[in-house]
């Protein structure tokens, strides 16, 4: 597979440009899927508040927010598993965005390269992939 | 571009079995990714509740619930720019779907095939595609 396209920081008018077109929800929070640049796999779907955006797009390197733990999260940060941005892309209403990243490894935390391997097969709901790494040893400890 | 696989209609138990895989928000919502199932094109990210999906899952046509109308939002009734149900995939969490369909036109109400058609372009938010149709004729009167 090729490699990623190099991501140039915008400069800074920019990146406020862009969070001014986002309409985060009553919790400061706007969904962000992200979907694999060059094969079109959707990897996952997460939030982010505007910090989190800010730093995707200053750094390049993903980071979200986690409503679970209250924080920035900054993907791959424990599991290594990181996502380079490639581009950002806001919807019609700005209430949602798509950030075309290059994944390393696996994006989910069972190991699974993407999230959404649930489906209905036989009458139930079944795992359609494997996961490709021990979920052990993305975060170990 | 080959015609969508057909759709059936899973046993109602089945349907039963992945609405109880869905965590559903506070709300009673859970956001629902649209993606094309042959070219991998990420076309809307919309919200359901439990009737929507059902909807969606035994009729084989894509029901989301519009937030602002308080109401389901059987996609394409206004518009006729459908979309037929070729799988519903549960991410790991239970608490994200990305629907497979197959669009009748566009999905996005500019006219436009996606909604997400705004980036960062020379240091503004500038829009990456053009209507294919005229929203007028989408949603006349």
């Amino acid at each position: 597979m090729p490699n990623a396209p190099t991501y140039t920081t915008p400069p800074a008018a920019a990146i406020d440009a862009l969070l001014g077109a986002v309409s985060f929800d009553s919790a400061g929070l706007v969904p962000v899927i992200a979907q694999q640049h060059d094969t079109g796999e959707v990897l996952m779907m997460a939030w982010a508040n505007g910090e989190a955006l800010r730093e995707t797009l200053t750094t390049g390197r993903v980071c979200y927010w986690s409503r679970s733990r209250k924080a920035l999260w900054r993907k791959g940060e424990s599991s290594g598993q990181v996502q380079r941005l490639v581009d950002a892309r806001i919807d019609c209403d700005g209430d949602t965005l798509l950030l075309l990243v290059d994944q390393t490894g696996v994006a989910c935390h069972t190991g699974r390269h993407n999230c959404f391997f649930q489906a209905l097969r036989g009458g139930r709901v079944a795992a359609l992939a494997r996961p490709l790494v021990d979920p052990e040893q993305l975060y170990p400890g």
